[in-house]
């Protein structure tokens, strides 16, 4: 039996990720949660799975929850960041998934891997802010961290078993979102509507939104320079509309291996909870015959400029992706709140890039300290834009 | 360095084996060769690698060979069944490519692995006919059998560091060769050259019209059923023109892996001689953008009956795969001989299988003596249509 512990099991990957314990509740026990303010949809999770502690972003939630409990003397319910980091490091859980959105995953998955715990990282924040601390304390301490990203997940199986250094390069697919066929011309009046409108995955909306514009493909970038320690240099993007193939490897001798499957986040959920196992689901089978075909293109960096500034950032290392992230997620805010057009995102991002002094082998504060700047920067840009 | 006996090495796969042996000359060595009759591509093999001994099929073949060569003294000329088991057991040789053509490869194959020699199989006939006492013989002298056909080496490839009790099913990509899309009248009236030009790949005649047949898939499924301890019912095969993805694997959990490459033999042979390891080569990298699309579709077995027989003997096992193949073999040179039509191929084939009685649990003798019937059946048969 495993003990899992979920950081963001009300968003997105932790549900998919209580669907999955559910239906594997002879391997799977729920020890602790986390959530940031929805603490309906937590009090339901709390009597369901019946975690040991939970914990909630604010004090006043805390505080509220506790009202919503009819039992409140099975679950210890805390808060704020100490609280947070009480949960990832919770004593007799086995396994953290890491799903918190955003730069907010980065402190609670380092205190998860300093605590020991093994990590189904779906954060993908975790790599691009703080890639080398991260990998480095998971090594210190002996912490598997296994991907949650399907692209990552993909990648994480076809090198399984195989000798890294005969590794020549990386390839993420990319479906290309909703606007894979727009003209710049038509980009520049899509509605946030159309933008949530993904055309092969279910996910959160931020995710979703980064989908769009290729950020999300950008960060994933810089995650598996981390994730499989690889140049930039070698990770490639393949556009992929089908999202069948989930990622690829080329090896020195030419050959390809590449992981498939119909797209649901359920599958490389359970992967990464039952590695270097695989249990079955009830998901339709990947039939290649009814899809027909898989196509592949390149992507177009002049359409989707945030796959380029996502490069770039990789490329410069240090602070520079921290930068990429947080001006991103701020700017991501400003769309869905309407205060900015779809395509005013990499400019934006880029500017805040511009002005940025990079810190090369950053430390942890450093890194805090990146994402805060970046964030009111980017805050503020859009403000004078408005 | 690594010191190689080529069985076959006038053939295609030979060939090939020799270009990735003289390329790579640092790794590898040419130990002992055989031949068929083509002793005048054979002394030049002679002339450039050195073996220390050859074989070829015939005593009169042997002596034309050894007047033919100027230095008679540095190698060692040997013929028939007897010299071809003692080239293929060569004391100083690490691994043997085995790749003669048909039946004929299995007894010399057997000798290797009697000898403790690692195999780089490329006689699919070695599994076919014999797969049983082959993988049990390797089992038993603890030698590595690294399959060449480029399905197979897919499959092993994806396999690899995988726990095997994970595969729910492997999936045999064919290109449906020149006819995949003739009209069942259409091929009625098909060419003997015609049928030799193979979409995608280069490889011998026999191969080349099993391949149009798709008999050369229905042999593949029976050797992939032994290379893979896996159940005739756990393998399919999807129709896949590009011969992009070589074949793939699907695990429980619902997620495949594919390998993929450019269709070029040189691949797999290079890495059945390095495994685990993988070697550069020269060949121009896949470029899926510029291929741009990978089709699939089902297999049409009214079309092509020949894999429904292969299907059917392989279930039935015993030495119903013997006389499949060997009906086969006769069958396809009377094809090439212009003695019969490409489309009376299945209906032959059935007939001699029909006609025997299954042995099971057959023991070597009883293999080649249901090899020897079904062939006398076969010409027997093909006289009586003409």
């Amino acid at each position: 039996m495993k003990k899992i512990t979920i950081l963001g099991s009300t968003g997105s990957i932790g549900l998919s990720a209580l669907d999955v314990i559910e239906k594997n509740s002879q391997l799977f026990q729920v020890e602790a949660l986390t959530a940031g303010k929805n603490i309906k949809l937590l009090k339901k999770q709390i009597e369901k799975f019946k975690p040991k502690a939970v914990a909630v972003s604010k004090k006043e939630t805390a505080l509220k929850l506790r009202e919503l409990l009819t039992n409140k003397n099975k679950v210890k319910v805390l808060y704020d960041e100490e609280g947070l980091k009480e949960v990832a490091s919770f004593p007799s859980s086995d396994i953290v998934i890491s799903a918190i959105a955003g730069s907010a995953g980065l402190v609670p998955t380092l205190a998860a891997i300093e605590a020991g715990k093994d990590i189904a990282l779906a954060n993908k924040e975790t790599m691009v802010m703080a890639g080398e601390i991260v990998t480095g304390k998971a090594a210190k301490k002996r912490v598997k961290i296994i991907p949650v990203d399907s692209e990552h997940s993909a990648i994480f199986q076809c090198l399984e078993g195989q000798n890294i250094k005969n590794l020549r390069r990386i390839i993420l697919t990319a479906s290309g979102g909703p606007f894979l066929n727009f003209t710049g011309n038509e980009l520049k009046n899509v509605t946030l509507s159309q933008t949530l409108r993904h055309p092969n995955w279910k996910m959160g909306r931020k995710v979703t939104i980064d989908s769009a514009s290729m950020m999300n493909k950008g960060l994933e970038i810089i995650e598996a320079k981390w994730f499989f320690n690889i140049d930039i240099s070698r990770i490639d993007v393949l556009i992929h509309p089908q999202s069948i193939v989930h990622s690829m490897v080329e090896f020195n001798d030419g050959a390809f291996l590449a992981q498939m499957g119909v797209p649901d986040m359920k599958v490389p959920i359970a992967y990464a909870l039952t590695y270097p196992e695989r249990i079955m689901n009830n998901l339709q089978s990947l039939n290649l015959v009814r899809i027909g075909k898989l196509e592949f293109g390149s992507p177009d960096m002049k359409k989707f400029p945030c796959l380029r500034l996502a490069y770039a950032a990789g490329l410069c290392g240090g602070t520079a992706p921290v930068v990429l992230n947080a001006a991103d997620e701020i700017a991501v805010s400003a769309f869905m709140e309407n205060k900015i057009r779809f395509i005013d995102l990499p400019g934006i991002i880029e500017k805040v890039l511009n002005r940025h002094n990079t810190v090369n082998d950053p430390s942890l504060e450093d890194i805090l300290h990146a994402d805060l700047w970046a964030k009111r920067e980017t805050g503020k840009i859009i403000e004078r834009m408005m």
